[in-house]
């Protein structure tokens, strides 16, 4: 397919809300190899910027703190290339935040959600590349931990559709899907 | 694309030898979240083995207790999905090693490298993927620190396109570039 020049892409990682395995509702810890894993994929794939959302602090300064090193202190001189793709990162509360900071550069994205469940009225992948070439913007919303919770599946403008891979199995990280749907939605090279 | 049934193909991740930030030859340390979502990837793909190899003993046993504890220990009882994931997972000191081991199915594998870096004879996804189905034994090797070194990719029968985004970027995790290139090679929704 043609490439999208200039993606107006964000992407958002959730902590909170998101299920358990028993399916309640909770707050999940931070995982360092997120940051950096869906940050260089989201350079590599053109996105505006990646939020990591969570409501408490302690998880907020951890992060902060990751994304210093890398951006301002040694870190970003031993990488630089590190710094450009941890550069992308910003901190948010919950997705409300998220939708009022990218909208200040005019526009409300499109909450799009992703989630390894089936559901009804998914976006396909061809449907969901087509609408982002529209140039407004979207937002991408990954969630930690089993999943998303049901209410910001609900409150989303679209769904996108679960990723397969050639078998039943549908268990990957957050980490394999957010660049697996990455290259589905915006790689040039396919 | 046509649905791949049973793809007859092998992952190995290689820690030695690879290059460091210097180009230096160097055995790297094993990391865990390697294991785990390079595993569910393979699951999900329908890859039939994954192998870590190390020529060194302690980090043989490292992953060894790791897998030991998600296979037959609390976690397969507590993550019985990790479970099957995990028991793809073989140790091997070097590519020979893997190459003899698939071998005793039958036929020798023809290696397929995979490398950020742009080099000559290298195959495309559409041409890879249309080998694979051929039914014969493939291993996709992957590099660990900065790449695979020259002499791993030198003795390969072929030489996987790198992955390109949207950008120049091209620094992705090989966490996120086996997800990606399994997608690329095996996905069935595209």
């Amino acid at each position: 397919m043609k490439k999208l020049s200039r993606p107006n892409l964000h992407l958002a990682l959730v902590h909170y809300p998101v299920v358990n395995k028993a399916g309640e509702t909770i707050a999940s810890a931070v995982t360092n190899l997120d940051i950096h894993d869906i940050a260089r994929a989201a350079e590599t794939y053109g996105a505006r910027s990646f939020y990591m959302v969570t409501p408490l602090t302690d998880q907020t300064d951890l992060v902060r703190s990751i994304v210093r090193h890398w951006t301002s202190g040694n870190g970003a001189t031993y990488n630089p290339k590190r710094r450009q793709a941890l550069e992308l990162i910003r901190m948010a509360e919950d997705l409300k935040q998220v939708t009022d900071d990218i909208r200040k550069e005019g526009e409300r994205p499109r909450v799009v959600v992703t989630s390894a469940r089936k559901s009804k009225n998914t976006v396909g992948y061809t449907g969901m590349r087509r609408k982002i070439a529209d140039g407004r913007p979207y937002l991408l919303v990954f969630g930690t931990g089993w999943g998303l919770a049901s209410e910001i599946i609900e409150k989303a403008d679209f769904r996108l559709e679960p990723v397969r891979g050639n078998t039943d199995y549908n268990h990957l990280s957050v980490r394999s899907a957010t660049a697996i749907i990455l290259d589905r939605l915006l790689g040039c090279d396919r």
